[in-house]
C-alpha cells in the first residue's frame, strides 16, 4: 500500500469517502507508530466534521478488530449473546441481566467497562463485592463460561489495542462525540468476543453520552448495521436516560439493588429495561418463552442462583446475597428534603452522575480511587408528586468533606413544576 | 489564565468565537510546550472547518507576533514599506520592485521566503548570483537599509517563532488552506518588520495557493483589515496566476529576467504587476509621481543602479548585470514544439511549477538541493495563437536524467482550442 497519510487526510477533510485499504493503512499506521499522534488527531477531527458512511465505519471497525486478537469461543455450543450499554447513571442492568439470561440457557460473556465521568462501571460495582476478581485471564474466563455460562471481565491488552490508543487520543482532542468513531470503538471490542448475537442499549437523554434522540437513533442504526455486516445478529433498544435508572447510584448500593432485583423486588424501571433487553437476547438465541420465561427464572430463584455461581467462580463472598451488611455500604446517611411541593419536571441526570463521581462513586481521571460505599438513593423521578419536606434524595457517604463539597449543588438537579408532568416511555424504539 | 485546552477546543469545534485571552493561552501553550502537537493539530483542524472571524484573526496574529522579537527600524526616517506575495510561478516581482521602489525614496525591508512545492523563492533566486548572501544578521540588515534603503534577508529564528512551529504542524495535518491561519501567518511576520505600510499581492488561479477568486478576495480582505488593526497602511492587489509570470521560471533565469526588466526590457505582464504594486507602495509612502516616476527611474538607470548596490552590499558579483554569462544558467536547452495549431486555452500553472521543481528549480522537501541553472522559458501564454511546430516551452537543464523524468508530462500543461481565447485581466481588484 503506497499511500501517503496526508493524501488520505485531505480526502476525508474534503468530505470524500475512504476505501477499505486507505482505512486499513490509517489504523495500521497509527497503531504501528508510522503515523504520529498529531497527524491522527487531525484525521479524527476531520472525521468529526465530515463523518464516515456505514461502509467506511464497517471497514474502520474491521481494521481496529484486526489490530489485536479475538476470543475463540467456538467450542461453547450454547448461543453466545452479549449486551452492551452506551452508558448512563444508575445502570446496573448487566449485573441482573447476565445471570438472568444465562439461567435461560444462553452463554453471556460480558467484557465490561469502568466508571468514567458521570457514569458508573460494571467492573467497579462488582469489585465492591468482597473478593470479587474481574482480572481473570482469558483462559480462566473461557473455563467459567463453559461451566456456568456467564462471567464478567475487563478489557484485556490483547483485544483491540487500536481502540485503546484511538480512544485515548479522542478523549484529549474533543473527537469522542462522533457516530462512526463511537460505532467502531464499541463494535470492534464486541466483535472480538466471538458472539452469535448482540443486544445494544442505546441511551438518550440528559444522563446519556448521546443526549439527542435523533443522534442516538442514528448511532443505533450504525451499531446494528455494523454488527450485521460481520454476521452477528444485532438489535438495539433506544432507552430513556432522562432519569437515573433504579433507585440507587453507587457501587455497593447498585450491587444491593441488583440482588434485590434478582430476588424479584427490583424497581419498575430497572425491571422494564432488563426484561426488554433480556427478551431480545433470548429472541436472537432462538430460545422461546420470552418475558414469561425470564420472570419465571426470577421467581424460581434460578437467576439469583446463577449470580451466586458467578460470584463464587470469580472469588467473591457469596454471603452478601443474604446479608447486605457484608457489602461495604456507607454507614452515614443524609436525607435531602424537597424545598417545595409540586411535580418533578426534570432531572439533571448528568449532573447527578457527576456529583456521585465527586462523592467518590466514580472517576474523573483514570487512576482516581473509587469509594465503593458511597452514593445516592433516589426517591423521586420525573413526573412524581412531592410534598415539601419529603425526602427526594438520600446521600450515602462516610466522608464528611466530600458531602460538604456537593451538598449545596444537589438540590439543583431537580426542577419542579406546579402542574402535573407526564412520564416518558422508557423504551422508545427498537432497531433491527 | 485558568483555561483548560479541551474547553477552548470544544468551543471552536462547536463554532463559537474565542476571546483574546483564550487565543493567547493557545499560542503561549503551544509554543511553550504545555499544549502538545496532537492537541494543537486537532485545534487547527477545528479552525479549518469552523473558521475564525476577523477579530479572532487579529488576536491570533498578535499572539503569534508576541511569541518573538520585532525589528526596530524607528531610526530610519524614510517610509518603510514592504510587499508580500502569496506565491506563484515565475514570480520575480520582488527582485525588480525592491530596487525600483527604493530608488524613489522608500525604504523596502524585504524578509523573503524560499521555494516550496510548485513555487519559487526570492532567496533561492538571489542566491544564484555568485557570492550573494541572504543570511545577514539583523544588525547588518539594518545598516544596509539605512545606507541603501533596500535589501533581502530570510526569516530569522527570533522573529515569530510561533509561526515556524504552527506552520510546520499545518503542513503535515492538511490545515494550511485556512484564511485566518494564512492571514495570521503572513501578517505576524510582516508586522514584525516595523513597517509603515504593506502592499500585498494576493494571487488567484491555477498557479496560486488560493486557486478560487472568491477565497483569494476574502483572504485579501482579512490581510488588509488585520494590517489596519495594527496601524499599518495595507493594500492588497488581486492578481491573476493562471499563467506563469514573465517568460522565465528557474532561479538564475529569473534573475536574468529581473535585470532585463530593470533595464526596461521586461515582459509586459511582469512590468504590469510590478508597476501596479510599486505604485501602491509610493501611494502609501505619500510619494507623488506614481507610475510615471517609476518608469522614469527605470529609464534613467537609477532602479538598476539600486539593484547593483544591493548585490554589492550583500556580497554578490555585480558583473552579472552586464554579463549574463556569469550567472550559472544551464548550457543545455531543449525546445518543446507545439503538436498542433490553435489558441492556448489554458495553462496548468501549478503543474508547470511542479515540473520546474522536479527539474531542480525548487524544493519538494525542506532540505532538497536547488539547481540554480535549470528552468523553463515560456514562449506562449493563454490566449496566444500557436502554429504547429512552433516552440512553446524551452527546457534549461544540464541534467539529462531529470529532463527525461519530466519531458513527457510537459506538453500536458497546455490546453489548445481552435477558437480564439480571450486573455484575462492581470490585475483583477484592489482591496484597501
Amino acid at each position: 500500500m503506497a499511500y501517503e497519510f496526508i493524501e488520505i487526510l485531505i480526502k476525508k477533510r474534503n468530505g470524500l469517502k475512504l476505501n477499505p485499504s486507505e482505512i486499513e493503512f490509517l489504523v495500521k499506521g497509527y497503531t504501528g507508530g508510522s503515523i504520529p499522534d498529531y497527524q491522527f488527531s487531525a484525521f479524527l477531527m476531520a472525521v468529526y466534521f465530515q463523518g464516515m458512511d456505514l461502509e467506511e465505519t464497517v471497514h474502520l471497525t474491521r481494521a481496529m478488530l484486526n489490530s489485536g486478537s479475538c476470543l475463540d469461543l467456538s467450542d461453547i455450543k450454547k448461543p453466545r449473546i452479549d449486551k452492551h450499554s452506551t452508558g448512563g447513571v444508575g445502570d446496573k442492568v448487566s449485573i441482573v441481566l447476565a445471570p438472568l439470561v444465562a439461567s435461560c440457557g444462553v452463554c453471556v460473556p460480558m467484557i465490561s467497562g469502568r466508571s468514567l465521568g458521570h457514569t458508573g462501571g460494571t467492573l467497579d460495582k462488582l469489585e465492591s463485592i468482597p473478593g470479587f476478581r474481574t482480572d481473570l485471564s482469558l483462559k480462566e474466563f473461557k473455563k467459567q463460561l463453559k461451566k456456568i455460562d456467564a462471567g464478567f471481565i475487563g478489557q484485556t491488552e490483547e483485544i483491540v489495542p487500536a481502540d485503546k490508543m484511538i480512544y485515548s487520543l479522542r478523549d484529549v482532542t474533543a473527537t469522542v462525540d462522533s457516530i462512526p468513531l463511537i460505532t467502531a470503538s464499541i463494535m470492534s471490542k464486541k466483535l472480538a468476543e466471538d458472539l452469535n448475537g448482540l443486544v445494544l442499549d442505546v441511551k438518550f437523554g440528559n444522563g446519556a453520552f448521546m443526549g439527542d434522540y435523533k443522534k442516538a437513533k442514528q448511532l443505533a442504526y450504525f451499531l446494528v448495521q455494523t454488527g450485521k455486516a460481520f454476521g452477528v445478529k444485532t438489535v438495539a433498544v433506544l432507552t430513556d436516560m432522562n432519569n437515573p435508572l433504579g433507585e440507587y447510584i453507587g457501587n455497593s448500593l447498585e450491587i444491593l439493588e441488583a440482588i434485590e432485583t434478582l430476588k424479584g423486588k427490583g424497581p419498575k424501571d430497572l425491571m422494564e429495561i432488563t426484561l426488554t433487553l433480556s427478551e431480545k437476547m433470548l429472541e436472537i438465541a432462538g430460545i422461546s418463552g420470552g418475558r414469561n420465561l425470564l420472570i419465571k427464572k426470577i421467581k424460581s430463584g434460578e437467576a439469583l442462583a446463577k449470580f451466586r455461581e458467578i460470584i463464587k467462580f470469580q472469588g467473591g463472598n457469596t454471603d452478601i446475597i443474604d446479608n447486605y451488611e457484608k457489602l461495604p455500604v456507607a454507614k452515614n446517611r443524609l436525607r435531602l428534603p424537597a424545598h417545595r411541593t409540586g411535580y418533578i419536571k426534570k432531572f439533571d441526570t448528568f449532573k447527578l452522575g457527576m456529583l456521585a463521581t465527586r462523592l467518590g462513586a466514580g472517576r474523573l481521571k483514570k487512576d482516581d480511587m473509587i469509594d465503593h460505599g458511597c452514593g445516592f438513593r433516589i426517591y423521586k423521578k420525573t413526573g412524581d408528586f412531592v410534598k415539601k419536606g419529603e425526602t427526594i434524595i438520600e446521600i450515602y457517604s462516610d466522608n464528611r468533606q466530600r458531602i460538604d463539597a456537593i451538598i449545596n449543588e444537589l438540590p439543583s438537579v431537580l426542577l419542579f413544576d406546579k402542574r402535573p408532568v407526564q412520564k416518558a416511555r422508557l423504551v422508545r424504539d427498537i432497531i433491527r
